[in-house]
């Protein structure tokens, strides 16, 4: 009889090691995902109501949904670095490196990362001039966090001012760099001014139509490149991307600022390139106008003018489509049970529904509605408007939204 | 020669199903985390900064970070009973089973539920009758959403009526109650008053700690079961478990306010059972402590009356310890680095590290500081404290905060 051990073990060793290859490469494969489970402190089976517990899976629950709050290594990132502070007039260099290296370190962050919008929205620090301003203050913070709440965004109200001159209109681009550098797992920073409110909750800002830009506003190409006019876009709602050129974009920008000492010539040059702007001093929305006229190349190209749908909407505009709209929405749930069907606020399953009856017609909520003019907290509003005008503007468009 | 084909067949087969058959054990052990993660839609491997893409795992990524908020099978939850209502006279029943249900049908929001909290606050409809009123609710209000932000909670603001004679402190039952319906995802409700705030940031609520419980309100056992006072406890700010235990308890919570006809006579029940009761009418307060102390074995049990921190702090008592509290942090960050390293808003991965500072000590952050009498809004403040002293309080209180 040949050595029946010797023989046995050398030819059952390869499909052992054959095995075993399967297996390991199996593990190897979803390593990424078994460290992150195993390493999550709070891995659990059960799902526990309370009353009952109910086993839920056959292995590891995918604890991983969450991000880790707690996990910061020592290895230092850029807030280890004591020059960095959130003040604007110190720039920022290395930023998408910076940002990736913290991100590389708090990895729980990353997953969905393309998506992630940061909402950032405020007001001047005390109390409203005009009475019932904080409480219209108080209704359009209600309906941001609303919407932010059923879409996942975050949200961040400021209203501390983050440099003592750089006032009014002014305040949202050191708010939205400050954001920037203590949230660098957002991606996208949505500023919208505090008199902007969301009208379309079920709406879904399409962010894969920006991968290639790195600024997003409401406005007409017309309008801004033919006519020069600074009404041809509006800085009151924008998207900016978490991005070295951000910061880069933003200095320039704010360089047309209050806080500068070219703030008067500033004022010259944008009136003078855009003949229409009425006021005479310096201001954001005119200086952006001339940003994309002036050095297209730098800025233009990364700039995307949404005119698809209202990611601002002029309420003037709106006011008067309203209840055509909500006619032509209860006939569509009317007609379509689909439609009808209650679900809890996080599922959101019938936009591909709606769209169908959406598409190309004229009578879509519109996203967001600015009261541009109405100056709720101020009550210095604009002259053309009488103030009970925008009072009543603004009740219709809530209600609206409300029902 | 024996039969070599033969024997080398029988010798290998078996190491091979032995590999196999791990192959396959390792792969069934994760198929959860493969099914979950290939049969989402947006499974990446890159992660795009938009100036660089970086491929960051060799493997899935864990795409099931995210909620789907867009699939709503087909198959019937309690949404689609047409006698579901959110008003309170109809009692909800097999309330734990229909969520249960609804969970399994929406899987994506089951991983970390047991820790998933929501936080309900709210105000009268129309403006407030003291003139900072608002001013000061909007201060309060955006002192929660930072709060939230912070520690992955959802928050949502209610000021709609949702019964008509259900006024004041008594709205905020059927407020919690419509939550409850509408965010099955949620495990735990937080009721806040709009005059509470959040005086630690950086304190996570022990859920853990209330495993065995579904209702937790700060308070003092022998206030509460010794002495029967209506202070033994406050109603201000609360826990509550999404589920049927509580749909009951607020059913019969409920059921002593201005809504039912028993209303007065419960007034009088109350001042009865808790003697030092100062308002004759029926308050949600003193409805709790009577249900401590007459039906324990039915709803006591199962309320947690938490004297281990300050999940809802007095104003008075906690003001004149600012200052001191302010002092002793400043000190232990003076004196440990760690506690200084800065880092970005969702890390927190400094409370170990701070509790070994904090422990057992009197100074530590209040976690919630609650303005009980000074009612910002109707103005119409408990005759113990003047108006101003109120307002200075809570200017100091929300710096404190802010700093």
């Amino acid at each position: 009889m040949p050595n029946q051990t010797g023989s046995s073990f050398s030819s059952n060793i390869i499909p052992i090691i054959a095995g075993t290859i399967v297996a390991l490469s199996l593990f190897w494969a979803f390593r990424p995902i078994i460290t992150f489970t195993f390493t999550s402190p709070n891995t659990t089976t059960t799902f526990n109501t309370g009353v009952n517990t109910y086993n839920i899976f056959s292995g590891p629950t995918i604890s991983g949904h969450e991000f880790n709050h707690t996990h910061d290594p020592p290895e230092p990132t850029f807030y280890d670095d004591p020059d960095l502070t959130y003040t604007i007039n110190n720039p920022i260099k290395n930023w998408d490196e910076k940002r990736r290296e913290w991100l590389w370190l708090h990895p729980s962050f990353i997953p969905g990362i393309e998506k992630r919008v940061m909402l950032v929205t405020g007001s001047q620090t005390g109390p409203c001039h005009n009475p019932v301003g904080d409480h219209l203050l108080l209704r359009f913070f209600k309906n941001k966090v609303d919407y932010c709440r059923i879409h996942g965004y975050d949200i961040i109200y400021n209203n501390l001012l983050f440099h003592p001159k750089m006032f009014t209109y002014w305040a949202k681009i050191p708010s939205v760099r400050a954001t920037m550098l203590a949230h660098p797992e957002a991606e996208w920073i949505m500023w919208a001014d505090a008199d902007a409110v969301f009208t379309d909750m079920d709406f879904k800002i399409p962010l894969q139509r920006y991968k290639n830009h790195n600024f997003v506003v409401h406005g007409w190409p017309d309008l801004i490149y033919k006519n020069k006019s600074w009404t041809g876009l509006n800085a009151g709602v924008f998207l900016i991307r978490n991005s070295q050129w951000a910061f880069d974009f933003m200095d320039v920008w704010s360089g047309m600022g209050p806080q500068t000492p070219n703030y008067e010539k500033w004022g010259e040059i944008l009136r003078e390139t855009c003949k229409d702007k009425t006021k005479p001093e310096s201001d954001d929305q005119t200086g952006l106008v001339y940003l994309l006229l002036k050095e297209k190349e730098k800025w233009g190209d990364k700039i995307y003018i949404e005119d698809g749908y209202y990611l601002e909407g002029y309420w003037k505009e709106i006011l008067g489509k309203l209840e055509r709209i909500t006619e032509k929405y209860n006939g569509v749930m009317k007609s379509e049970r689909g439609l009808r069907r209650r679900h809890a606020e996080k599922v959101r399953g019938y936009s591909a529904l709606w769209e169908a009856y959406l598409e190309g017609e004229g009578w879509r909520r519109p996203f967001m509605t600015h009261f541009t003019g109405c100056q709720p907290c101020s009550g210095t509003h604009n002259g053309l408007y009488t103030r009970q005008s925008c009072l009543d503007a603004m009740e219709k468009v809530l209600n609206f939204v409300d029902n």
